[in-house]
């Protein structure tokens, strides 16, 4: 279960996805030069190896406690935390004035598939914390950002998002928590809060010395649904003016779940306001609070995406050493009798290609978008869009492979593969969470048929299919994805219901999914064929054609299950359905 | 987590999938008549919802446990294995000599599908004891069969088959352990067993008085590989000639793995022989053991793809009722702003749907494979050679099914999904072990591209497709897809390397499946528009429109997978995959 870093391959996706020279030649991201990212991915890649990744399985055996309200952790990862922390790894993307590098999105995404190719579960405590970090600093007051931001840059404090109630999951909008104006005395212009909150990632821990909830609650009065929605932040311990820590916070962890895999994160339920003294302060305008989830829920849905290739890379490994390592049967029709190890056997071989075909072409997909995004920060408007239209795609389409490469990890394993000791079960039940949570892959598939379908009223969408095409020339099969994937979005735009294209959306996602990531890996075998990254020559040809020749005609087998439109579905009441 | 069981669908596919009525015309089945075969659906089926399916939840929770050589099962176990050996329904199948009903396997299938819906884990200790009759009753001489058998039908003894060695999984002929004939003494010409088995499923546990062990061992100076194995009985505790028990044979249960699912079924590390004193009988010749072996296989294959229909039903049960009860937010576009239950949302009924048509796509398959090796037993060589055929389908299509519809029970299942307390999550890692054991599906594939494809010197399996395309002339979907397995099993026979055959092989083996499944349900539709079981007459509508019309296309997505050879595999060598 040792873990090597992909630093070759995600070198080049950084170079060729997310085209990080171009980039470095803003003033913004000027410091974003050939040497500081090689430093960067080489340096996140050993720390994770080092740190992260001998804590995966123990994180998995032992998992998270709640005692006395006190969440323990296993032996080991405060230590790695701090070391994590005293680096300076945290404050990749962030801004300069409160601590940060103020690199590239991209460089984050590269400190987080590094970390959470290690540990997915340990990686979602800076991951959370990325949240907390966006919403104040695009939202937050001035003060509340001197108050917050140091300490959660740096990674010393810990952040938290606060959205699910029991009865408001994907329905944001029927959220119950309360936030009441305090009038007078010492708290006078804050708010009590008051409410329960469920799956709160990282929500308690020892870890760091203060963790900040970034919390949605209503005020009273506040319209009804998402519109009367209002975003606060409520430290665990409060802040005094110099910085330093005061009492505890009316806010605490009334119990953790017994979850299917990343056992080592604890998914909280938190509780507010028990005494009716939890405190909190508002993060930018009353009932716009959804609006300021949202702003930073965009990253957060790459960032759930990177973690369908995290996994992946991580089952990958672990399959390719099995399968060097057992030794089976002798290859058939052959003269020479003598078991050879499984990864001369075709299935086998085809199951590893298959592994890898598809974690790299998700993490071509991964740093294309998040190149957009950078993009998009600079002031290009049509990246942004760009950014945004494929932001559904590597949440859902990167963490549906995460499972199917996680599954085939365990396939290549045999009776070994079940047994929990061989810890390639453990990332396929780890990988289960990624496509329901940040957004469940269905409501990304409808965001994709609905907003992003409009986005620049449909050229967005469309632009990028006919650029895959045209990329696509002599690649027939791809060729014809990006012709399939036009050829759906038309017909959504101008003769769907809102229904078809929701009975159609996931799909079809998938499908626009593998078109761009498909095209993306051309690319890369292009600018490999033109000498870029010599060392990848010879697996990439192979993984890219392996990608192209066989899972991209797949794909086009879903067009009959994107434009079957929403009919059939209705045709049985639900009372038949249900038998 | 109340499971109802599905006894009208099941009822259809005996009659439609099976054809049972025609199978009672035979005087070895006369029998299995309408009033019978209704008794044994409901029965059972009402047994498994009252006596196992309530065992399932605390069987994951506890597991089975070794204590100083003894398995432990949860409570109510040990009763309700007596409840099932008093109601008879361990000996449907079996010869009426020994104690059996002598009913077409068919409807052994049906007791194996209930009470596996009901318990995967627990249905395994009945389903291997099959195993270990059929292997007696087949190979076994008189006296073994007069010996062991009766209680072993009757449910009294449990059965188990010990192939599997460290180094010899899939390569069952690597096997080492050893059997010494006893030439003087008390146990002359039986033999000395010597080895350690692992994988042993129900290899050890107090629910019944005695084990019967199937084992496969090496005489001394037999042929290397697999043509000098031999099959062994070696009971747990010796049986008197009176048919009492006698003393403790040398064999013991050394440790239990710790798996992923299937808790509550030990799966047991066996160790033969450590006192030198472990007296085994030999079955048929002296190293035809492998052959023993898979006359009895080919039966378990089909019961291990009856797991993955198991596991699809519960899992859509389970989702059905959670999304009937589950209300978020409005219907998109509705002019109703009120939350409704997800299952009136697009996506989730397609999940929904796709579950429903999988899980019934597979359960047809399951009864026209079963039915075909009923009438192989009838003496009907055509049937016997389709059954061959479809055999590695229901066990490779039919255990990746109950992956896929597991997964879409997390997904409907949102957050609470993953959480272990909602049961959505055992059913996924309970399905994972099926495409694995009784041959990895890719070992169904590679059986699928060589022996069958050849078989009848190549009419079994492209008579197949080409009923499938006579049937299905209305069905344009179905039809290409039929014609496209007929082109790629040309290709194969005439064109294709042995390499290029089995590196398509899991996917021409998918496509063939769901060809075949949905041609089973176009059947079953067309029953049912005939006035067959109109109590399903709108929901089989809709799950067979479903299955033709979206998840047919899907598999014709294959075809370039089927046949892209194997070269492309290979371009890269070892060290340049291992990176």
């Amino acid at each position: 279960m040792t873990y090597t870093p992909a630093t070759q391959d995600q070198l080049l996706a950084i170079r060729v996805n997310a085209g990080i020279e171009e980039l470095a030649r803003s003033e913004k991201f000027a410091a974003a030069e050939p040497d500081m990212v090689e430093a960067i991915v080489e340096g996140v890649g050993q720390f994770a190896a080092g740190e992260f990744a001998p804590l995966n399985r123990v994180g998995d055996l032992e998992g998270a406690k709640l005692e006395n309200g006190v969440v323990r952790l296993p032996e080991g990862y405060a230590e790695a935390y701090a070391e994590y922390v005293e680096q300076g790894w945290n404050a990749i993307a962030s801004p300069e004035e409160f601590g940060g590098q103020g690199l590239p999105f991209t460089l984050a995404c590269n400190v987080l598939e590094n970390l959470g190719t290690a540990n997915m579960a340990f990686n979602l405590l800076p991951m959370l914390s990325v949240g907390a970090i966006e919403a104040l600093e695009h939202h937050g007051a001035e003060e509340l950002q001197q108050k917050y931001l140091p300490d959660l840059v740096s990674g010393k404090w810990s952040g938290t998002m606060n959205l699910t109630e029991p009865q408001a999951g994907s329905d944001v909008g029927a959220l119950r928590a309360t936030a009441t104006p305090i009038t007078e005395g010492e708290h006078a212009g804050k708010f009590l809060i008051k409410g329960q909150k469920i799956y709160i990632t990282w929500g308690e821990h020892e870890l760091v010395e203060n963790i900040i909830h970034l919390v949605l609650a209503r005020l009273p009065d506040a319209p009804e649904g998402s519109r009367g929605i209002s975003l606060f932040v409520v430290p665990k311990y409060h802040v005094k003016p110099d910085g330093s820590l005061g009492a505890r916070n009316d806010v605490r962890c009334v119990s953790i779940e017994h979850k299917l895999g990343i056992n080592a994160s604890p998914t909280c339920v938190m509780s507010y306001g028990d005494n009716d003294e939890c405190i909190g302060e508002l993060v930018g305008a009353e009932n716009r609070g959804l609006a300021a989830m949202f702003t930073m829920m965009n990253n957060a849905r790459i960032n759930v995406g990177n973690q369908g290739v995290q996994i992946s890379e991580r089952a990958t490994q672990q399959a390719l050493d099995y399968a060097k390592e057992r030794v089976q049967s002798a290859r058939a029709g052959s003269a020479d009798k003598s078991p050879v190890s499984i990864i001369e056997h075709p299935d086998v071989r085809r199951m590893l290609l298959r592994m890898k075909a598809l974690t790299e072409g998700s993490r071509a997909l991964l740093y294309y978008t998040a190149g957009q995004v950078d993009r998009g920060v600079l002031g290009d408007e049509a990246a942004k869009a760009r950014g945004e239209v494929l932001t559904p795609l590597i949440k859902a389409w990167g963490t549906d492979i995460g499972i199917e490469v996680a599954s085939l990890g365990i396939q290549v394993h045999g009776g070994m593969g079940f047994v929990e000791e061989t810890g390639a079960a453990q990332h396929w039940r780890d990988s289960r969470i990624a496509p329901i949570y940040e957004g469940t892959n269905g409501i990304q598939a409808a965001d994709l048929v609905t907003r992003k379908l409009g986005l620049d009223n449909g050229e967005a969408l469309i632009g990028l299919t006919e650029e895959i095409a045209r990329d696509a020339a002599d690649e027939p099969a791809l060729f014809a994805l990006a012709g399939d994937c036009a050829a759906i979005a038309k017909w959504m735009r101008e003769d769907a219901s809102l229904d078809d294209r929701l009975a159609g959306s996931v799909p079809f996602c998938t499908m626009l999914s593998v078109a761009t990531a498909g095209w993306q890996l051309l690319r890369q075998l292009r600018a490999v064929e033109s000498g870029e990254a010599p060392g990848l020559a010879k697996t990439k040809t192979a993984s890219v054609c392996f990608f192209l020749d066989r899972i991209v005609p797949e794909a086009s087998g879903l067009k009959a299950s994107a434009t079957g439109g929403a009919e059939t579905l209705y045709e049985l009441d639900t009372a038949s359905l249900l038998g």
